[in-house]
């Protein structure tokens, strides 16, 4: 029997757990009606993923599900807001029970993890693609904007770089790693971890922040676009994990310019460096100092022995360098 | 030169002349910052166009930048919502600037209309397909819901039905209309005019609404299905226009039941009945009242010569049956 569209957004859609004093009116109308506490700035950012550009034809649903909700989270987190609500425009190339089970289950699990309501959405037959919007609160003057970056900022990033790239090009059968290395660089790929808590835990101390979406390289050079600055990166400082020191061979292009890690990348006035550590001290992730704001544009990477390095490539662009 | 994705956006999404005051952060950075009124409802509905499902690949760039707005701010019109910001996921196979130029074109002049400012978005490679996410503003207990039809409330639609319909037959070669009908219901096909003052001004009156998507029939039934409720259709009072009059042969299956002409479908108690046709007396698309909501569910089309009336067809649905 096929289910007409309307059945199917029911029968999986409305299976969350999470419901919000928030919602005035969810799923299910032509609108759904939301309530922003008052105070509080609503922020908010739309990604799609798109199969054979954002991942590959193989992946799991239940990680589409979470990547899906993961990737825009992220960009919550970068601006210090707390997750609210999400809605999801779903384009699938057919109705596949099982499929929606496990993707539905896998977005859940991460909604649920932040207190996220799904408040809307629509299927749609076609290529399958899917756009999330998720919706956050900040109060205006707290939020981490790109363009608050001065010289002589310290430049911090997150967890560690690198590892998703490393999953990717194990799944994609360019490298080989033993199992338990392969297992947790998949995790890092398929499963990015969006740094919530610790873009909050920013709000008065970080100057600019950005989520590492197309490689620490191009996302910071976006930051220092936005504040009219240019960066200094110190490339042995760059964090990587036990697993991409041993299996990296010293090649710092991924950690450099792969995308997909979803860390954080923030700046703050270097008397605050203390500060930043010691509140890093409660999150697993860490935090790493990797350069300074300088005043002339452009980032530029430097090694500890002041060689200069060139990386092969520099960030991800949909259009120009298609990807898998 | 291939254009970064950055670039791409830039160029032809910040070219809006709309700028509104509560839009503290626009397009450029993680996410929006937004400030929504208070005593406001949030009002939020994504929706999402495929190639070769929701419009032929033949359409003008300009009539699909303007159609993927007017769908969304129709749903706003069904809430009674006062539009205010759009997000727009964009994912097109290439980079072509005449099309780009155009597409944003056509969204820009009807976000104009409406005050409606861009605030975020991206562009992504793959199939044609374009998500936009509109939000508005109502206060809450204005906001008109599906579920609030009762027995005995009369049932209204603004316009005309059918004409969207016929547009697209003649698109699809399968009528030949003379060259005025054929501009006429072409226009009715690709560029639908969200019924959004005609929403705000039933705030106070309406007791159900919803947009016409799916057809009449289908999405009354919603309404009914919300509202625990039923409905009689008189079929000789669903609106048609003159030039549907002439070419539709007393068929009532495509003001029934077919969609795209979103025109709005709302309920009123009967003593409303002289403030509606008042009301509408100022907008030019008119109002009929062609029902009544009945206890017992389902809709039920009637003749003026008491006959039932079964439509070949009830509303349209992606997966069951795939159009064009």
């Amino acid at each position: 029997m096929a289910l007409s569209e309307f059945q199917l957004i029911e029968n999986y859609f409305t299976r969350q757990t999470v419901t919000r004093a928030d919602v005035a009116l969810g799923i299910g109308d032509d609108a759904a009606l939301l309530r922003v506490p008052s105070g509080q700035a609503l922020a908010v950012s739309i990604d799609t993923l798109v199969e054979g550009v954002h991942f590959l034809p193989e992946i799991a649903p239940a990680d589409l599900g979470y990547r899906a909700l993961a990737v825009n989270l992220s960009d919550l987190a970068a601006m210090a807001a707390q997750p609210a609500w999400a809605t999801l425009a779903l384009t699938v190339p057919r109705i596949d029970e099982p499929w929606l089970e496990q993707f539905s289950a896998g977005f859940f699990a991460l909604a649920q993890q932040h207190g996220v309501q799904l408040v809307g959405g629509n299927t749609t037959r076609g290529p399958l693609s899917i756009s999330v919007q998720v919706h956050g609160f900040v109060p205006e003057t707290q939020a981490l904007q790109r363009r608050g970056a001065r010289a002589g900022d310290l430049i911090f990033v997150t967890g560690t770089l690198g590892d998703a790239a490393l999953g990717l090009q194990a799944a994609l059968k360019k490298i080989v790693l033993d199992p338990v290395p392969a297992q947790f660089a998949a995790q890092r790929w398929l499963r990015p971890v969006p740094r919530v808590d610790e873009g909050l835990a920013l709000r008065e101390i970080a100057s600019a922040c950005i989520d590492i979406s197309d490689g620490l390289l191009a996302d910071l050079g976006h930051v220092c676009d936005a504040s009219r600055a240019g960066a200094r990166i110190f490339v042995e400082q760059v964090p990587v994990s036990t697993l991409f020191h041993a299996a990296g061979n010293g090649n710092w292009n991924l950690p450099l310019s792969a995308g997909d890690d979803y860390e954080l990348c923030f700046t703050a006035a270097p008397q605050h460096r203390a500060r930043v550590e010691a509140l890093f001290r409660r999150f697993a992730c860490g935090v790493s100092c990797v350069g300074v704001i300088e005043s002339m544009p452009g980032v530029r990477c430097q090694m500890n022995d002041g060689r200069s390095l060139v990386p092969a490539q520099r960030g991800y662009d949909h259009f120009v360098t298609p990807k898998s």
